[in-house]
Formats: C-alpha cells, sequence, structure tokens
C-alpha cells in the first residue's frame, strides 16, 4: 500500500501535492474524481484496458473509472489494494508515466506535430515537404534575414568544408580550438562593442551556461527576470539556484520596486530580453540600465530575436538605441557611453538572422575569460564544426554593411501588419518585426495552421502552451526580405479565408469582449514602430566604411587563447 | 561593516565556510594569512595595487597583506573598516569576482591555454597553427575514425548546402524539422536497435537534458552515478534535484550495495559511460543490466567514446558484447535479447566518431516520444543545419559497414602502446583505443605538451584538472586510422624525448612509488583488449549486407512527426 500511495502521490493529478495516503481521495468532489481518473496513470490505464478487456476485468475497471455512486470510489479503492499486492514487488511503471505525459499533452491538445518542412535555398522562402514537388511557402521561420541562403555565407561554408573537414574533432580545450573560433568571437566582439565573446553550441545553452554559473559562483546573488523571458532564461536561473523574483513583462516600476528592497551591495543580475519572440514587445533597454546603476545590478540582455534587424549594424535593440551615434561612427565605438556599452551581458544566436546555429555571449574581457574558464556547458562540449563558425561570421560581416537588408524586413513587415489591420485581422501590436496574429484557443490555432497548410500552401505554425500561455494560442508571422508585396497578398488572402472558415474572432469581436493582449483593447497605446522613416531611407552607402579592426590579437593577450 | 562580512563570507578563502564575522580570521595560522590574502578580491587587490600606488596608500595595503606580525592583522582589519565605510553604498565588484576566480586558476595551474589548431582534411592527421605554413601532426583528436575528413561525408554537406542553405531556421517544432532530422533519427534508431532517438545540440546537451527530466518528472527517482562519469551527467545530476548516489568507478559490488537499500519499486536511473574518455577503462554493461533488471533500475549509458569504435557495426559497447550475434544479424536483430537490447537509453555523440557536431539518445518510441514533448533543451532550441544532419547520417552510414575503420585504429592503438610500455613509459592500462599518458603533475604535464609542440611539431593537449584528478595529470592519445605506424614512430621518439628532458617518472619509477592508476601496481590485473585477435582479422564481407530498412515510416506512426 505504502509503494502505492508514494507512487501516487507523484502522479496522481489529485494527490500530487500534499497526500501522503489516499484517504484524501474522500475530499475531493464526486463529479471531479472521474475525470482526474483519467489522468492517472493506474486508473487511467485501468479505465483505457476497460474498454477492450473481458466482462470481469471490464467491470473492476469501470467501478475505479465511475465515480457515479460512492460504491464506486469503494470498489476503486479496493481494487487498488489488490493491484498492491499483487504488484508489491514490482518494479516502477517507467514506460506507463512516459505513456501518461505524453497522453496528457494529447488531451489538452499541447501535444505538438512537427511538419517536415524543408527549405530550398535556391527557392527562398519555399520549401519541399516530404515529396520534392509537394511545395509550400514559408512564413514562420527565423531566417529573418535569408542569410542562410546567401550565396557568399554558402561559398565560404563550402570552402572551408574542403579544406578543414566536416566537423571540429575536439573541444575547445582539446584540438577543437581555432581561426574559425577565434575570427568568429572576433566578429562578434566587434559587432557589440564589446571586449570579448564566447559561443556556444547554442543560445540556449549560453543563455543556461551563463546565468546558471553567476548564481552558481555568486550564492548571494538575487535574479530579477522579466515573466516572459524565453525558456532557456528561466532554465538557467533555476539552475542558478539562488533569489529569484519575476518582474511584471516590461514594468520597470515593479521591477525598481522589487530592485529596491535590497542593498545596493547586494549582487543582483536583471535578465531580460530586447525583443520578445512571441508578442513582439520591446524592452527599454536603457531604462533598465538605469536601474541598473542605480541598484548596482548587472544586465543581462538577449537579443537573440533582434541581431540582424536592428541597429544601423544589426547589432540589435541595444545599437538601435544610439542609431545615429553608430550609423556614424561605423563599427568603432560613438564617443560616448551608449546603451549598447552599458549593458554587461549581451546574448545572441547565430540560427536565427545569422543563418547558421549556435550562440554566444559578448561582454568584458574578464567575464568572458571567467566564463570560458568555468561554464562546464562550453567546456566539456564539442567545437562547433569550422564551417559553421566560418558561415556564422561572414553572415555577421556580410549583413553589418547591408541595411537594405534590415529595412527590406521592416517594410515587408508593415505590408503585412498593414494588410492584415485592413482585414480586421487580430495581430497583437508592438513596434517590432513580429507579426503575432491572436487566434486564443490551440485547437483552433492548430486547424488555422493546417488549413493554411493543406488548402493555401503556406505554412505557419501554430504557437500554443508551453510557447505562450494558454488563451493567447496565435499564429506568428515573420516576414524576410526574400517575403515579397506579391507573397503578403497570397498570404493576406489566405489567412482572411481561413478567419472565415473557422469563424475565428476578428479585431471587432475582440472588443466586444474587451480586448486581449493590446487587440481591441480601447485605451491601448500602441507604440511608435523602433525603425523611424527617416531610418528606413537611409542607404548603405550611409553607413560609414566597415573597416576591420585588427581584434584577434587584442583579444589574444589577455584571454589565455593561443594563436 | 555587515555589508563587508556578507560579500566575505562567500569570497574570502579563509570565511567562506561558515564566518559571520571577522573575528574568526585570528584563529588562523599566521604564516597562512598572507597566502589566503592574496586569494581574496577585496585583499589581493589592496595588495597589488601597494607594489604601484603612493607611499601612503602602499603602506596600507602592505600592512593588509603582511602577517608577519599581530600589528599586521590590527592594521589589516582597520583598513577594511574604512573600506567598508567609504563603499557602504558601493554596488557589488562583479568585474573583482571575475578576475579573482580566473586568478585562482593560474594559481593552481589548472587555467587553460587554447591551441589554434586548424586541422586540414586533405593532410590527416595534420593541422596549421597561426600561420599556414606551421603544420604539426595531431596526436589528441576525437575525431576517432578520421571520418570529418571522409570525402563523402563532405560531398553530402556541400550538396546540402547548396539545396537546403546554411541553417535551418527554425526549432523542431516551427520550421526546423526536416527530411535531414528525420533520416538521422532513423539512422540514429536503427544503430542501436532502438524504436526511436532524437537528436540535440550535443551530447552535452542530451545527457543534460534526458538525465534532468527524469528528475524532474519523477520526484522520488534516485540516482546511482558512477564516479568518473562525464561532466555533462553530473550537471544533469544536479538538474534533476533527485536523490542520487556516486558508485566507486566500475565498481559493481558497490553499486548493488547502494541499489539494494531501496525497494525494488522505488523509480531508479543508474548513469554509466561505456568507455571513460580520459582513463580508457570499460564497464560491464551486461552485468550492469543484470543489476538494474533485479533492483527495478533504468540503464543510462553514455557511449560516446565508444560509438564507431565497437561492435561490428560501430554502435559501441553493448553492441560489442554480442559481436558474433549482430555481425551475423546484419543490421536486424539477433534473435535474441542482447546487452543492447537491455540497456533503456543510450547517449551518443555526432562530433567525434561521427565526424560532425551534435548528440543523441536512443530508447524506445514512448520515451522519445516523452522526451520530445517536454525536454526544455531539445524544444527551444534552433536544429543543428541540414548539411550538418545529414553529414552525421551519411558517417554513421559509412562506418557502419567500414569495419576495417575500427580494426585499424585498434592496430594503430596497439601500435602506440606496445611502442610506449618498450620505452618503460606509463600508459594507464586499459582494454580500449584509449592512451593515457601518466604525468601526474599538472605544469610537467603542460610542459610536456609545450615541448611535444615546439620542439617536435606534434599536437598533444595536456589534460589537467578538473577534467581529471589533481595528481592524475595526463597526456591523452589518440591513434585514428590516418595515424600509421611510421607517423607513431616519430610521435615515440619525440615522447621518449620529452620524458628524458623533463626527468618524467617512467613506470619503473612509478613502481617504486607503489603505483597508480594501475601503472606499476604489482597486483593489478590488466582486461583483455576489447576486441579480440579474431575480431581484428575479419574484413567488411564478413557483414551481412547493408540493407536499409524502411525505418522512416515506422518512426512517424506513433511519435507525432510529420512527413
Amino acid at each position: 500500500m505504502e509503494n502505492i500511495a508514494r507512487q501516487s502521490v507523484r502522479l496522481c493529478p489529485f494527490m500530487n501535492k500534499t497526500a501522503s495516503s489516499l484517504r484524501n481521495v474522500k475530499s475531493l468532489q464526486q463529479s471531479s474524481v472521474s475525470k482526474m481518473a483519467q489522468k492517472c496513470p493506474f486508473m487511467g490505464q485501468a479505465m483505457q484496458k476497460a474498454h477492450l478487456a473481458t466482462a470481469a476485468a471490464s467491470g473492476a475497471a469501470r467501478a475505479v473509472g465511475s465515480a457515479s455512486t460512492s460504491t464506486g470510489r469503494g470498489e476503486a479503492a479496493q481494487d487498488m489494494l489488490m493491484t498492491d499486492h499483487a504488484t508489491q514487488e514490482s518494479k516502477f511503471d517507467y514506460e506507463g508515466l512516459f505513456e501518461h505525459e505524453v497522453r496528457k499533452k494529447r488531451v489538452d491538445k499541447s501535444y505538438r506535430f512537427f511538419n517536415n518542412i524543408n527549405r530550398l535555398a535556391k527557392e527562398f522562402p519555399m520549401a519541399h515537404r516530404q515529396e520534392e514537388q509537394d511545395k509550400v511557402t514559408v512564413w514562420c521561420s527565423n531566417d529573418y534575414l535569408a542569410l542562410s541562403k546567401n550565396q557568399q555565407v554558402v561559398d565560404v561554408m563550402k570552402k572551408t568544408l574542403d579544406k578543414y573537414g566536416a566537423g571540429a574533432g575536439g573541444t575547445r580545450n582539446i584540438a577543437g580550438h581555432n581561426q574559425h573560433a577565434l575570427r568568429l568571437e572576433a566578429e562578434v566582439a566587434a559587432l557589440h562593442k564589446k571586449e570579448g565573446a564566447l559561443v556556444f553550441s547554442s543560445c540556449f545553452v549560453a543563455n543556461d551556461a551563463v546565468i546558471s554559473l553567476l548564481g552558481q559562483k555568486l550564492k548571494d546573488l538575487v535574479i530579477f527576470s522579466d515573466e516572459l523571458n524565453h525558456a532557456s532564461m528561466i532554465v538557467g536561473i533555476k539552475h542558478a539556484s539562488t533569489t529569484k523574483h519575476i518582474f511584471k513583462h516590461n514594468d520597470l516600476n515593479h521591477l525598481e520596486e522589487l530592485l529596491a528592497s535590497y542593498p545596493r551591495s547586494t549582487p543582483k543580475l536583471i535578465a531580460f530580453e530586447s525583443v520578445y519572440s512571441m508578442s513582439g514587445s520591446v524592452a527599454d533597454i536603457g531604462k533598465i540600465c538605469d536601474l541598473a546603476e542605480k541598484y548596482g545590478a548587472l544586465t543581462f540582455l538577449d537579443e537573440v530575436h533582434a541581431v540582424g534587424l536592428y541597429g544601423p549594424h544589426g547589432a540589435g535593440v541595444a545599437e538601435h538605441c544610439d542609431f545615429e551615434a553608430h550609423r556614424a561612427a561605423g563599427i568603432a565605438s560613438p564617443d560616448y557611453t551608449t546603451v549598447m556599452d552599458r549593458v554587461d551581458m549581451i546574448t545572441g544566436t547565430l540560427g536565427k538572422s545569422f543563418g547558421t546555429v549556435g550562440g554566444y555571449v559578448a561582454g568584458s574581457q574578464r567575464l568572458i575569460d571567467w566564463l570560458r574558464s568555468y561554464a562546464p556547458g562550453f567546456i566539456f562540449t564539442t567545437s562547433l564544426p569550422p564551417a559553421v563558425m566560418a558561415g556564422a561570421a561572414e553572415a555577421i560581416r556580410f549583413q553589418r554593411s547591408h541595411l537594405e537588408l534590415r529595412q527590406e524586413q521592416q517594410r515587408h513587415t508593415a505590408y503585412v501588419k498593414q494588410g492584415l489591420a485592413d482585414l480586421d485581422i487580430p495581430v497583437i501590436p508592438n513596434p517590432s518585426h513580429i507579426v503575432p496574429i491572436l487566434i486564443g484557443n490551440p485547437d483552433l490555432a492548430r486547424q488555422a495552421s493546417d488549413i493554411l497548410m493543406d488548402k493555401h500552401r503556406i505554412y505557419v505554425q501554430a504557437i500554443n502552451f508551453p510557447t505562450v500561455a494558454r488563451g493567447t494560442e496565435r499564429l506568428r508571422i515573420t516576414p524576410t526580405p526574400g517575403h515579397t508585396n506579391d507573397l503578403s497578398d497570397i498570404l493576406l488572402d489566405a489567412v482572411d479565408d481561413v478567419f472565415h472558415t473557422l469563424q475565428l474572432p476578428r479585431v471587432s469581436d475582440w472588443e466586444r469582449q474587451g480586448g486581449l493582449l493590446g487587440v481591441g483593447e480601447a485605451d491601448y497605446e500602441c507604440e511608435s514602430n523602433l525603425w523611424t522613416q527617416e531610418q528606413l531611407q537611409l542607404t548603405n552607402d550611409d553607413l560609414q566604411p566597415n573597416v576591420r579592426e585588427p581584434i584577434i590579437d587584442q583579444l589574444e593577450v589577455s584571454s589565455g587563447l593561443r594563436l
């Protein structure tokens, strides 16, 4: 009995918090017992078997599942006693647990179906599905600047493959450190105008590694985290095993209130993003830096969804804050302290705008050397392939002087947003490049995605829990320089058709319900777009010539990297 | 004062455990205070400044550093009081912490210097350093089968780059799932004869993600971990936040003792490796499976350093346990339950023998679907580039039918081990392909590596703490099919010269000291090599024809993956 009770405490949906005996079942509403029982791997399986098995077994199982009479519950308890007796020496049912957990996802509609999407470099933004002739237009990739198909990037990668082979062959410490790593880290440091940078397998790993190490080495650290932060930061904060506070999304008053409750000398970390990927909302980086300075906090800024897209050189929203100064200074530093200078740590990805894979952190040389020396997620893993690092460096270099990529992306975004507004289609308002169409229901979001794919040959993945909160399910559209107005017109017609077919709520419907996330909210104040009309008029020639700094040598001196 | 005390408790080398006031300093040996003070970011910095600053400041700082008189300590305390007053409202000194921690590494000689090594595909195993003409022979890479330079692998990658571009452009759920992922996971599942497989950014991520998720979902889980397990498993176990026991390396009696202290129904996980990378020791997988069965535990086997190298098809040591049955059955399953079948989860890397980058886990379809649905490190990260996945799949396929790669690797290993034995050079004895030359001192290991590089143009990285325990520092040599006997002869001469130059202890010296890790231990029983002479005589034709199974379709059915 104890064994069953112990397992149940964790697995049973109605006993998983505090119950130490099965008696707690009695305190539950009778009507909800049956529903809850279906979620239980013991009772749930018994209930399922009841539909298939012999009359006798079926009778017993139904009794477990039924809660229509108190007799039913009594029989259930009896059945569990018998099971306990029979399986006292049984091992834990691992496969049952896996199955049960996956079944829960199917029940609550958060089970994920992956689509086989093969994006075609020479027909961007087209992809083929399983069959090569079965082509669709991809409208939800994070290859924001289409650099994954950029010929210069691809050529550099092919040349590197030929010369240096497929893989790095070791960790950075053992045979996996090379000129490609040095150059890539120099490019990243130069992009963010920081002393150094460190490349990781992914930005998930970078965020996790940096934040968790800070917490582990600074036991008094207090972490202040925006409530919409990405899973990688949440995981890092969890692994930091230190005090944390979640502040309301982009709510600086709330953040300050929390910061002010600690002495200035207490080590603190403010962890936030510039562009929040699923809503498109944007942090006020400058004001967060003000607070960090006032209260003695480190700033950790995730620019994953902003690099390549903001700032004259694509360094992200932090660079965009001092657009004109950075534009005029080129890749040198402006002659005053910029917002980007004030951020202690900037993390970014090589897998979205920069078209390849991997992640990084940029910061002071001391921070970088410390991470390099202590972060297990950096130390004990194989380096990225030389070709990947060379391709990423080429992508960063290329986009830095190609303002027009960012501008095209912005123009296409504006076109789609305007078109959707004209159709009364609800888009969660934001000042960035993300186009989140609000659906508000997981099943309908999934159906909308299916109709777009099957009928219109347009791929937009439905975004459901846990990526977004339940009830705020959406279709997330990401235009790129390759998504021309012609393609947008086709998309707009298709989305309109889907809204028609599924009778999805339009802006006016949300208005009647009081609105959600800024959609149909009467007093909602929409922020102005990050890119101004003036900035959109600039040309590549308005950027300072892209002179390369000999930054590699500089990095070598203090960081234990040998050329 | 309180602020300083609070920070000191953590940072100060002599107060970092329990001290709540500075009075504890008094209980320390006077002679050690000065040395300890140098490690302190407050006192250490003051001491450093003393060498540079004005006479007055210098006087005060020296007093802080000096512990030769009790007056010195008194002045130190006074100085800290002043500092406290002046910085009461100062923010925490983050940069000081980073610098201090790195300085500790420099002091204990565990600071790492990375070597710029650019491995040349067409001149394997040569690499160039910073200058292209400055070439060295690489003897420490984990590109065990030289597949990173395999023409078929490189060609597939280049073709994939041309057709599908540089990056995947999204997570597996959003635009990053494709035929390359499906095929790679099908290859991996087929290799290990499991129902399914899941690919991660790296095997570090795979190990961390799988073990931590198991712990998080199974609060009662008890983890039993080999004491020499890789950092990625240790991190995963830490993140699992559940009960853990470390068993002595490969000590099955100790493991059983620990297992037996729990009821059979308690969920358990035994986490271990097949080949331990730094010592070359090998686990008895079959016996661990016996124990797992007896005590109702899941088995988690890391085959990172074994895939490609053991078993007729390169599936690792688990496959090697039933070599003949697997050889005869080809890639189908033998008609009895093999050791590989009995292991619940096998993780492996694509970055070593398989020449690219990434990691994976193979197991039951339910396990895989569960991981796919719940592991944040899988869900929230960009997929590997199509070219990387295609290259890895090609490498797995290629090596599966190329027994001669494994055999050549073994022959070259045997040649090097015999040559070193003839020179009385101490190699930690093991039955695998790793050649760990025992040095036993971090500084000497580093110097040995430097002489090999600078004088002999041979690159063998010194392996120091934390990768191996202090006092067991070593040079780790990894022969490949490309390391011919001619190259080995050059290596042997060079190592002999280094041992001569640095007067490093030879086997006979270790014998006089009673031996270490099996080197020079009188009663040490050396295990016989995993590959038998008979197995080394087989040819590729002795393998069953490499018929491809239509395994992708099979995988699709239950896992929510859409073709």
